[in-house]
Parts: C-alpha cells; sequence; structure tokens
C-alpha cells in the first residue's frame, strides 16, 4: 500500500519520508488502513519556501480576496459534511450526533466565515492615522505560520481549519498546518476542501500546506526557522514547552495552549440550596466527549460539611451509572490512568473509577483531597488528568479556601458557584479576586464546557495553561492578533500606504484612531 | 559618607546591599559623591510582597485615581525641572538645552498626561460585551511590573517615570524601577516626586518603588518570580537575552528593547536629485546626542557609483568638522570603540574616526564595506555600534541590495530615500517589501531619529530589536496593551462586573465592543 502524500505548493506529492505511522481506531486499537508519512526536514524546508513566497502575495492580497477563501472553504466543507463525519468519528470515536455533525462542524464553518467577516471589515488590524505628523500603522501580517493540532477537535482546532488556522489566514498570512497523528484522514479531507477553496479564490497554491508528522528534532527546528511568522500550538504540556523554549530563543511570536484543570468552586451556600442541580451540571461537565476537553472541570474546591459529602456521593452514584466513552486513543488512555496514579500517589484518595476498562475505556473517576494536603503538594496535585476524571478538594474555611487557590497555576477557566440570595457573597468577594488573577474566564454558577465562539470570549490565560495571558485563541476578531506585527509607516508616500492607511476608509466602515478619535470617517489633516 | 536608600513600600530605607557603587562624572570618569547600594533578594523580595499588595488595590482602584497620580506626577516634575536637569546633566552629559529641558522633560510628563488620558478615557482595554450569551471581557492589571530603564533617556525612559513606567501605571499595575545605575541621583529625584504624586492621589504607597542595582542573579530571579506580573526592558542586547529567557521559561511576559543598526538605503535618484541635503541629514541624525539613541541611523545603503562617493566624501567632511560629543559614561565609549574594532575585523574598512578622545570621547566614525563583503558576514557586520559611528554599506546592483536587506536582523526603523519625481519607483517597490518586513517603523525620505509620542508611533520591531513584533513600547493607548491580561467574565453577575463591562457605559465615550458593533453606548439585550 503506498504512502499518503502531504501537500505542499498546491500539489499532493510523495513525502520525503522519516518512516510512517497509521492511525488507530481509538475503540480497537487496531491500525488504520491508511498509511501516512513522517516528514522529514526536506519536507518542512520545501513547506517553507512556497508559504515565503505566498506570504509576499497574500501580504498584499485585496480582503475581499481572503474573505472568499474562508467563506468558499466553509461552504465546501459543508458539502463534504457526510465523509468529514465519518472520518472524524472513525478515527476518535467521538459520536457523530450531535457532536460531530452539529457541534463541531457547524463551529468550524462558523469560524470560518466570522473570521471572513473580520477580514472584509478590517478594525481588527487597528489602523491608527496622525493627519499632523502623517504617521500611520497597523497590525500586518507576520509570514508563515505553522499550527500544530490537537487530538481533542478533529475539526474546530485542525492545523488545517480550525480557529488557529482561520486567524492566521484572516490576518494574511499562509498556513502550514502539522495535523495530529490521531486523526490523519480527517486532515487530508480537510486540507483537499482547502485547497480546492484556494484555487477557487486565487490564492497562491501554498496559501494551506499540510504535513502529518514530524520527529521532535525537526519540529524543534521548524518553530525556529528565520522563515516562519508565528506559530499556533494546542496540545500536551511537555510538547508546548519544549517548542515554545525553541521558538522564544529566537524571538519568534509562539502560541501555546497546554493544560488546564479549569477550577471550579462551590460555595456553601450554592450547594444547600441547589446541591442536586450542581451535581447533574458537574458530572455532566465532566463526563462530556470523555473529558476531553480543554476546559473541562478536573479540580472542584468545596467546603466540608454535610453538602459536601451529599455532593460526593451524588457525583458518585453519577458517574457510576454513567457509561464511560471510548476514550481518542490508547495513549490518552495511558496518560488518563498513570495521571491518576499520580494523584493518588500525592495524596488523593479514590472515591470512584480509577481503573481501565475494555474498549480503551477509563472508569469514570472522582479523587478526594483536603485542603491542607492540597497545599502540601499543589503542584502535583494540579496534574491534569486530562479524559473522564475530577479531584474534589475539600477545605475547612475560608483561609483554607484562599491558600489552595494561591497555590493554583494559571488556568483556561475558573467557576464560581453562589447563593441566589447573596448569603456567599462576604466568601464570593474574599475568593474570586485570587480566582480571577488566575484565568482567562470566569465564570459564574457554570461550568466550564462550551467555548461559545463570540467576539468577548477568552480561550486563553495566565501560564501554564498559554504562554501569554494577553491572547485567545479563541474570538474573533481578538485570536487575528496573534498572528501580526505592529507596522508604522512614518512620512510614507501616499500611493505606498496599505489601503487601510491611506486617506480615505477603504470600505466606510473600519473604524480607525484618527488624531486621538476612533472613528469611520475619513482622514483628513485638522 | 552613608549609602542612599531605596524606595519600599512607601518609605525610604536602608538597602539590605550586596555593595554599593558610585556613578561617574561622563566627562572625566571622576566618581560622583553620592554611594549607592546593589540591592540584595531581600529587597528585591520586599518589593514584591509589597508591591503584590498594592496590586491588589489598583486592581480596582477608579480609573480617576490613577489618572491623578500621572498628572499631579508630571506636575511636580515640572516644579523640579531645574533641579532634574541639573543631575541629569552632571550624570549623563547630555546637554542641558535644548536636550534635557526642552525635549525629555517635556516628553515625559507628555507621557504621563497621555497615560492619564488613555485611563480616563478606557477604550485601550477594548471592552467587549455579548449581551445575549452574557459574556464579556476587557484587557485588566496583570500585577506588578519590573522596569528595567536604560542609560540613554534619564528621564523619557528611567524606569520610575519613563514610558513603560507610565503604561505599566495606566494599566493598572504597580511599578518596580530598577533604576539605572548610570544617574542614580536623577532616578532619586524622580522617584522622590513620584511618591509625593502617590500620597496626594491616595494610591497604595508601593504603588511605586525603587531598587538602583542589582547582580546578575538577582535579576534573574525577580523576572521569574511567581508575584511579578511582567518586565519591561531597555538596554543591551546581552542582559535583555537573558533576562529574557528567564521570564519566558515561566511564561512571565517580558518585553525587551535591545538593539537596532536603523539601515536607511538611500536610492540613486535621491542621491542625485538631493545628496547635499541628504548628507546634511544623516550626518546630523548620525550624531544627535553623540549617536546615543535606540533609533541611530547605523548602517546606510547606497548604490556604488559617482554620487555614492560624493556622499561618503560629504558625510567624512561633516563628521570630521563636527565636534565629538561626550558619551553617556566610559563604558558606553569603550564598547564603542570593541564594536568598530570587530566592524572592521568583519571587513569594513574605516573612512574616518575609529580612535578614543580625551574627555570620554569618540572620534565621529564612519565605515564602508561592500555589499558582497556584507553579505559574506552578515552577522558581525551588523554589530550595533552604539554611539557616533555608522557603516554605509555600498552595492553594486539591486539585486545585491535585495541581498543585503534580505540579511537583515529585525530593527526599529527603517528608512528609503527616493527621488521625488518618481524615477526609484520601480527599484523602490522592489526593495521596500524586504526592509518592511524587517523594521517596526518604514521612513520616506527622512532619518528615524526623533521617535514622536503619538497614537500611530511604534517603537518595536522584529527579534532581536524587542521580543515581540506585535507591541511597541512608545505610542499610547497600544503601549499599555502590554502589561495586561485578557479577562473573560462568562454569566458574571453584574454587580460583580468590572465598571467597564456593566451595561451602562462607565463614561459615556469609553468604545466598547458590543454585539459586533463598535460604540459608545450602554449594553442592552437586543
Amino acid at each position: 500500500m503506498s504512502v499518503q502524500r502531504i501537500l505542499i505548493a498546491g500539489e499532493w506529492r510523495p513525502a520525503v519520508a522519516r518512516s510512517s505511522f497509521r492511525a488507530e481506531h481509538p475503540a480497537t486499537g487496531e491500525l488504520l488502513p491508511d498509511e501516512f508519512p513522517v516528514s522529514s526536514w526536506a519536507d518542512c524546508d520545501a513547506a517553507l519556501a512556497a508559504a515565503t513566497a505566498a506570504a509576499d502575495f497574500l501580504r498584499v492580497a485585496p480582503p475581499e480576496q481572503i474573505a472568499q477563501f474562508l467563506t468558499r472553504f466553509a461552504d465546501r466543507l459543508e458539502t463534504r459534511k457526510l465523509e468529514l463525519v465519518a472520518a472524524a468519528h472513525t478515527e476518535t470515536a467521538l459520536p457523530k450526533m450531535p457532536r460531530l455533525a452539529e457541534v463541531e462542524l457547524p463551529r468550524t464553518t462558523g469560524q470560518l466565515r466570522q473570521a471572513a467577516a473580520a477580514v472584509l471589515e478590517g478594525s481588527w488590524a487597528c489602523p491608527t492615522i496622525d493627519t499632523k505628523l502623517n504617521i500611520r500603522s497597523l497590525l500586518s501580517p507576520l509570514g508563515p505560520v505553522l499550527v500544530f493540532g490537537p487530538n481533542n477537535f478533529p475539526f474546530a482546532y485542525n492545523g488545517v481549519a480550525g480557529g488557529d488556522f482561520a486567524a492566521a489566514i484572516a490576518a494574511g498570512n499562509p498556513v502550514i498546518a502539522k495535523g495530529h497523528p490521531g486523526h490523519p484522514l480527517t486532515t487530508r479531507l480537510l486540507a483537499e476542501e482547502a485547497l480546492a477553496a484556494v484555487r477557487e479564490s486565487g490564492l497562491p497554491p501554498a496559501t494551506v500546506q499540510l504535513i502529518y508528522h514530524l520527529a521532535p528534532e525537526d519540529g524543534l527546528r521548524f518553530v525556529a526557522d528565520r522563515r516562519l511568522g508565528a506559530v499556533g500550538f494546542t496540545g500536551s504540556r511537555a510538547a508546548g514547552l519544549q517548542l515554545k523554549a525553541a521558538a522564544d530563543a529566537v524571538g519568534k511570536p509562539i502560541y501555546v495552549e497546554m493544560s488546564s484543570v479549569n477550577p471550579v468552586v462551590i460555595l456553601p451556600g450554592a450547594l444547600a440550596e441547589r446541591g442536586a442541580k450542581i451535581v447533574e451540571e458537574f458530572a455532566g461537565s465532566c463526563l462530556l466527549a470523555g473529558g476531553q476537553f480543554c476546559v473541562s472541570p478536573g479540580l472542584v474546591i468545596l467546603f466540608a460539611d454535610g453538602e459536601a459529602a451529599q455532593f460526593i456521593a451524588g457525583v458518585k452514584a453519577r458517574l457510576e451509572s454513567a457509561p464511560s466513552a471510548t476514550l481518542l486513543s490508547s495513549g490518552v488512555a495511558r496518560n488518563l490512568a498513570a495521571n491518576v496514579e499520580l494523584l493518588r500517589q500525592a495524596g488523593a484518595e479514590l472515591i470512584t473509577g480509577g481503573s481501565l476498562l475494555a474498549g480503551n475505556r477509563f472508569a469514570n473517576t472522582l479523587l478526594r483531597v483536603s485542603g491542607a494536603t492540597f497545599s502540601s503538594a499543589p503542584d502535583k496535585l494540579q496534574t491534569e488528568a486530562f479524559g473522564n476524571a475530577a479531584l474534589v478538594v475539600e477545605v475547612r474555611d475560608a483561609a483554607e479556601a484562599a491558600r489552595v487557590l494561591g497555590h493554583l497555576e494559571g488556568n483556561l477557566t475558573g467557576s464560581i458557584y453562589s447563593d441566589t440570595r447573596g448569603g456567599d457573597d462576604a466568601l464570593y468577594a474574599q475568593l474570586a479576586p485570587l480566582l480571577r488573577a488566575r484565568v482567562g474566564r470566569l465564570l459564574n454558577d457554570k461550568m466550564p464546557t462550551g467555548v461559545a465562539v463570540t467576539a468577548a470570549m477568552n480561550h486563553g490565560g495566565p501560564f501554564p495553561a498559554t504562554g501569554h495571558p494577553g491572547f485567545t485563541a479563541v474570538g474573533i476578531p481578538a485570536s487575528l492578533r496573534r498572528f501580526a506585527m505592529l507596522q508604522c509607516f512614518d512620512q510614507v508616500r501616499p500611493h505606498r500606504l496599505p489601503r487601510a492607511l491611506q486617506d480615505k476608509n477603504p470600505n466606510g466602515r473600519m473604524l480607525r484612531l484618527i488624531d486621538g478619535g476612533w472613528s469611520q470617517r475619513d482622514a483628513t489633516a485638522a
């Protein structure tokens, strides 16, 4: 059987491969039929060379053309929906319905269309004009962006179709996707539609390129290559930290989303008022997609008393009666087992679950630890057990809760449940600032799963959730700003300026900061 | 004589010092009378502890109070102008007039007032509201910011009064300043006024703290401390890279401005049209403040022909007839001599200058190299010779010019001179994109010195000019965004939201992205 081809410079060509791999059927562990290449440096080099030329074109391409590509790509994905959903289901075991067909694919096409709208509108680039000094600036394309897609979103975070992809393209950069080896066929299908959309919109063929797999040393070399503009990465903390170090050393912008336990604080009044409801919400959020979300609630902080015991018993019963999902891969299952074991060794007590099951599943798992024990080994007890497992931290009082929160590393999200009559307000006021400083998104009375793609969303957070707390990976137009450099034009002659900085507002609705005031008007000297 | 005190938690207290130092009189090398401490880690720790508490206050302080501090501080600096100018002149040898009194101090107070205006207006934080989902986000304070000031701007980039200081405070963070050891007295005077303004505006005393000097290992530990929110650094590449690596390793936002040779490309038509004028502009920019600007033009690219020879002869004559300035310190003079030597060893030929003079001066220096030689050792020949020296690169044709530009590292600025009748336009079109991608600010027909503090300014650029090409250190409000984290509030109850995210627009003029449209209106559900 021949090895699948990679997409370089608009051609599906044989890889210069180090070796090859096959994805596994999650439930059975059987290898799937298609064989994919592990690229050598020669492939990376070819992709970079082609992307560099494409970047020169994209830098000056009309926004309409880039928007057309994004929209056509979204349309095409819908046309091929059945095949995409089938491939992703086979490779990830994620349910076809509603997850893949009704949630994730629409989210993916929605992101592409929102990105297209942002390109057309243009305000995302913060065009700024000083007419008196004739100094003008805006955020501009950076050059080729390398996107590493994660295992848990075969569409919506795929390197060749997902959030980082849409943001990088919308900001005017070509993308080189490094697919996730867990779902290479899904990625190939997406890339086929991307290439067709590239052709239909007249963009350079190398606007979208795809490599399936890399040796670690080639990945480290890639992110530090001088021709590369930036990197987007979603995946494990170990890989993220290595890539970040390699990129940081040469000042290459890299956006890594690495890990998060997404603490949920449930205050006593909330538990007394609606404990049963919160049990349902928590267990539901915890088990959603086998707990394989970046924002799965992995850490719950409760105040130890009768209500807490009842909450734990309720969650235990709920987890024990619910089926355990087939996980994304045998690797996910093994890591989950190892991390649950690590939590136990650090002092966590197993309430339920804790064991691998047939069919690449893991028993729905709940662990418990006291606030004092947590504070004695806070690093280990913040280990992310990616999958259907969560740890309850029982604190004795507000002071202990504050200590636990004070130990938290950066997270994507943090939730606080409080009662509706104000009884928890004093406690909220004391604890919320501690949590607020450590999370990108603070929720009230709500579990963190379900990341809405809205301009106000922040899917980001302090280290080690991500590498920089000022940026978000979801939420358009803010996510575009990651893949841009600030370019200032000082006395540059009018005909040489980018359209967005010329006196005339190019579309009549782009918001620009002109002589200190935000406006949609043309720029005319005062 | 007693050692000067440091400013911690609102008190001038004796340092827990490792040792002490005295600044030198630049022209004579004599040590100045005041003795200042080199702090130990105990001082850093005390500053961090106090700043952490101050940060909690500032996070929720009304914008009016922060703006009042910035404005009062600016007023106070003007009141103490004579003493400040005298101290800075003594410590740096920079001219009192016009530089210190009429340019740099007004720039400093102007920055503080612009920052105050940005705080009051509030749009800098990009408040974003989705009324349907009740998700809201904005840029928020990060926590204590450590600012390392450079040697060459005793006021406008001083850690306790300059651009990073103003931006960090305006974004709602306390500042711990690490003064530059070249001008500790100036820094003390500035800090005295800052402290008085802190008191007058009712902010926590630890809003502004000052340490004069640190051992390198304490600096590295400081930037990686968990309590610190971010770091601003302006200085040498060696120190900047070390601090950046230490901060990057723990995901701490650090903004470093390190080095730049600020290439100037003079196209043949411009030289033929107005060569004598460009000689004047170039020599003037080159010698301004002894060439000790981050944006001093250190590299000139010319097309080798008769006009180029005439340009070089003109600059040579101009440099030889102009006085050589007293440099900021003997260290600057020694480094300049060493770097000129390094350029010569890499193949540059000395046209004029090249030697140390009495009174801590260096002969105005011009070097020359061919495009081919430059391209054979591009790294060495991009060595920044900070001070009154510049290197001319003579290229034979457009292809060689393109090769030279292709070798350039990231710079703060790049200039292109072209003729006014369009004769250089084809060459411009070919070369400008190469330069554009490598510089933060592109100029036409203008030397890079003179960084206007305007919203449209970018004082930043690709690595190694800075650590991230998306940010600027000058230009308000953009410079504030460096010292902020993105905070999202998901279903957070209305009374718990920051004022800027509540339905009512807090000042009626803050621009917010509400349900997809930028607006100054109140947020009401559609």
